[in-house]
């Protein structure tokens, strides 16, 4: 499955730590990569330092039109999933998303333009309360990656240079 | 099972949103309240009128001392689970903690005082890549409820204002 992470709304003022949030979640959990419809290079940049010591392939870059890129990832044969507390609960919408073989899961902040309701595949509300656009993708990422039977957190992630040595008590981390 | 989520390291100058969906999520993946130890009332207030207008018994508040907070959770019979990147990795350690009846769960911010791993029951990494401790509060808690064969996003929340009609398109909101 591949799996690419869009985020719409982010504002340079103050989202910069949560979509940072979004971008390293979405690496963490499994997905290719992570498109910015916004000009924030630091955002960018910051995501790309972790994994160029953390290893694997996990791209981010900015984009310019959000609604280029859906309507390209549609052309193509993806599917689109916009993740919204107004959407049809996950649990009651799973099946019929997995075993896609292209997702764009599109991950907003606190305002998203109406027009992403009409061109999502799917509006899906991880359970239908206001939490955190953080906290749903990751269920969205751990729950679909299990519909394909992978284990989203014991991915290897190879060619950085620090590795964390999973330990009961303290910090263990290697240079490799 | 009860889960209260215990945040650390929060400093008011620049966490507060990431705090705000820390407890957020806590609240909409079935945890029953959040402690801060911090002295910062206003996070706490937008949690609370969250729960105020969308339901529910989520309970938040500020603590002094995060050291007896955790003392007085293990001597009634609590456990405490510490959510770090360094810990043993979530699926290998799933099962031990599933079954407790009470569990106190660790947030930490970047920065955590170092006890905290001594006194954890369990210091437990989501995976061990650097993401959010947001995205990690959320899968802990989906997975654990699942161990409890519970749904965590399928919860009602009495006593609120407002609820939210689930919709393939749109947002449908409801005054209760």
């Amino acid at each position: 499955m591949n799996i690419v992470v869009l985020r719409l709304g982010h504002r340079p003022e103050r989202d910069q730590r949560v979509t940072t949030h979004v971008g390293l979640t979405a690496r963490a959990l499994g997905a290719s990569g992570m498109l910015l419809a916004s000009d924030d290079r630091g955002v960018i940049d910051s995501i790309n330092e972790v994994t160029r010591r953390w290893g694997g392939n996990f791209f981010a870059r900015l984009v310019g039109s959000w609604k280029q890129e859906v309507r390209k990832w549609q052309d193509s044969g993806g599917k689109v999933v916009h993740l919204t507390m107004y959407g049809r609960n996950l649990p009651g919408v799973l099946d019929e998303i997995s075993g896609t073989e292209s997702v764009m899961v599109v991950v907003g902040a606190e305002k998203v333009p109406p027009d992403i309701y009409q061109v999502a595949d799917w509006n899906v509300g991880i359970g239908n309360q206001p939490h955190s656009e953080i906290a749903s993708l990751a269920v969205f990422l751990d729950r679909l990656h299990a519909t394909d039977r992978l284990e989203a957190l014991t991915q290897e992630f190879q060619g950085g240079t620090l590795k964390i040595v999973p330990s009961g008590r303290g910090k263990i981390v290697e240079e490799v």
